[in-house]
């Protein structure tokens, strides 16, 4: 129903972001569209370009006294530091990054015609357009959290639903284990001095979902490559989990099932091994 | 390029699929597409559906003397066991399948209508089509292996390429590792007795890829998304990785990208932490 | 919602189609399929082609007891004379045909590889298909009907709607004039005879269908663009208007809209010079 | 390979368009882009709005010292009279436009949600992409002309190619035919005074294509269904003709076909009433 593209370089005029198939009749909220741009340039230990970056959202065209009509949004963001033309060249392709593939593939001899786009500032355009999207699945009380679980080697503790809701209000680094946050912290800090930097693990929860979203028709039509695809676009992601993931690779099919459960109030599950997507 | 579509339930007259987008001129081995088939329906440990089935390939349209044309490929697998319109219902949903869902979505009494779709056997089509496809990858030198990396908890340990195309070539299980597979068959023949199955770990290498494939130009334009959608969009698949994947989470940048040298005859890398794959 | 793919050639084994999102729970009439695979072979004047096939669908997916059940369906229509392997090479491209442009696409010098997949034949599969998604849009009481109203330069005079069902049942060219029927089955005759053929116009009314099931918001969908491309990829079809067409083109606007008018019952309008769409 | 999408209301803040797949090194030259959106505007008896439109285009991605990069464009046309909030509800719906649908569709009271969107205003975005898609073709020698053929019922008369070129050089309604011209200015004058609009027929044309560009693989793959749905996704456009169209369906296949000719310098034809496309 919804399909989007976005355009934009890190140091252009701006990102843009075109929503189309969005429906008609919705409150627009551009505070909070904007609080998730704030949030993604948070973080204990970004580095300084986020600083610079305060991005807010302009919505150009889809709304009308702040209600959607069900016409495209049109939405931009624009770059406070827009000197695409005047940067010297790059020369030197950089390891984990697009740079010499983009370069053999596009025919460029200046990198930054790559790294430009290939940056990760062009994931500000696909958080607006989340944000937007929230805004939808809100409607059907659907709701998508996420926080971190790991960071270099430093894995989060169990918490219950309302400590890491606690946590995660008074987080840093948006990790719902204040004892493993310090040690994130006090690592972020060592790496920094060392001009490194960390891999790590987020989870995403999204509850509400209807069955029957995704289908088991075609390959391409199930919910749970939709999702892997999305996830793995983003640049830096090198694996996708459903659930426990490649932990239930190590059992037998008994241990990693979700038994159904028939009550008075319909299906119940006690568990959630399969993350809840069975057979896409 | 290619756009494909397939059709076809466990128990139906067979399985239908076109792929669009063929080029023409290619001689077409209906033999290596029936050696894949069959590798797929092989297996120590398999279900007894599986050694009923005997699959081969029926090319309907798109070639002609054994020679793609240029028109659609038409493919269709016949099933040995044609029964569905004789099949009792079913109205257990069983956990870890599409049961419940499907029948959910579709409205459907007669859980039947849903795994029959929803079954296994759907991937022979794709397997077909996927064995197609490495007749035309061939000729742009690009080969596609795959083997098990582990199963129940057994890991394999290292094995030289020589070692493991060696020991491939008897294993009963595309296992390189002739110790580990031991140890799996007991695990197998253990659980079948029990009635359950078993988790396991597959890797896929695909050697003399072009760079520049994907592109970091959208969200869905890049290689490692569509990849990671692909596998993830087999039925059971519950985690994709990309190189070390999310062994890399727990390590700091230094040591998961892979050094560019420079060499008389081009670029070239060390290591391939990878998978291949930068920046999309 | 849906979508499909064919495949086939004319003289290959057959003719597949597979038609994806179809939903569950509707009585598949194979009867009206393989009907309206007889309307397109009838006809006065066909080609002797036409006469050898006689044309019935196999449905190999997609159903249960004759009931649709969510999963592709899976079609396939045999042909009668299966000789492509044997049939001589083709080397004098024809006029008004792919041949040339075919044969320089795709790289071939027997031009019998392209006027296998670029024939006729191939709507076989469409009328198909088509069959099969009148069932669904009876649902909706949405109507498809079609007739003939000019051939070789002799048009339809003005009929009710009552006499054009009424003549519709016995014309031998799907054509509600009797008396232009006459004439044009005597020019046919004589084109036969000359060993020519004949162009003509025909027209489609889709009655029932509710509004806005297009959409301004892209250029891509408009219904007005799904329509004409639908119809302009039939073979040999050069011009598509939707009501009056390039008539309203010679007129002011006053002449051309249809006045909504505001009655107890809704809103209606007296005439229909929009085609029944406006806005796309 | 190039896809779309625009957004913007007649009066928002301006139109956006984002431009994937187009490739990198080619100069973008705006003021070619500005001068199709100034011949956008131009035309003897165009509405008051155009006079207040003076468009010019921001390229806000995708380029880099005015050269193209390979990332998406991102293309910005701002509106110069941004009120969309303060103009007044519109209730009446108007016949021949999207009005009445549109407000059925989306549930709106005020069709100005509608009209503000469904407003020839949107083509001016796709005039810019078309601009920028024109400099890709010049790249092959591809040239894209177009003139009025007929206005109200006034046609114009035969004209060699170069008094064509001549005469739109100095055309107020871009109409290769001076007499008709005169006609159809007092025509128009004629029509404003009484407050009402006309139709008409514009031709494009095409050339250098490359033959095999489009395919008859399938329905969809038709570069003449592309091109139909192209021009009919347009507003106020009720038809599409492929060369002369409706005219063929008045004759015999004998005269509507364009002789192959075999010469030394390879194929040629002496007619081109295909339109230039055979076989889709």
């Amino acid at each position: 129903m919804l399909r989007y593209l976005t355009a934009g370089e890190s140091h252009g005029r701006g990102l843009l972001a075109i929503l189309d198939g969005f429906p008609a009749g919705l409150k627009i909220d551009e505070e909070f569209i904007n609080a998730e741009l704030q949030a993604r340039q948070a973080g204990y230990g970004r580095g300084g370009r986020m600083k610079i970056e305060s991005d807010r959202v302009e919505i150009w065209s889809g709304i009308r006294g702040g209600v959607s009509i069900g016409s495209p949004l049109g939405i931009l963001i624009r770059n406070n530091d827009f000197k695409i033309d005047e940067l010297p060249p790059v020369t030197a392709p950089r390891p984990g990054h697009a740079d010499l593939a983009g370069a053999q593939k596009y025919g460029h001899r200046d990198i930054r015609n790559v790294l430009e786009r290939a940056s990760a500032r062009e994931t500000a355009a696909r958080v607006a357009l989340g944000a937007v999207t929230q805004l939808l699945l809100r409607e059907f009380d659907i709701r998508v959290e996420s926080w971190i679980e790991g960071l270099g080697g430093i894995m989060i503790g169990e918490t219950s639903e309302e400590e890491r809701m606690e946590n995660l209000r008074s987080s840093l680094l948006n990790c719902p284990d204040p004892a493993a946050e310090k040690m994130m912290i006090e690592l972020i800090d060592r790496v920094i001095r060392d001009g490194d930097s960390l891999g790590g693990i987020f989870r995403v929860e999204i509850s509400g979902v209807p069955p029957g979203l995704g289908s088991y028709s075609q390959g391409d039509t199930r919910l749970d490559g939709s999702l892997a695809s999305a996830l793995m676009g983003i640049p830096a992601i090198k694996g996708v989990e459903i659930g426990p993931g490649f932990e239930m690779a190590h059992l037998s099919g008994s241990k990693v099932h979700d038994e159904i459960i028939c009550t008075e109030d319909g299906f119940c599950r006690l568990t959630n091994r399969a993350g809840g997507i069975e057979g896409g």
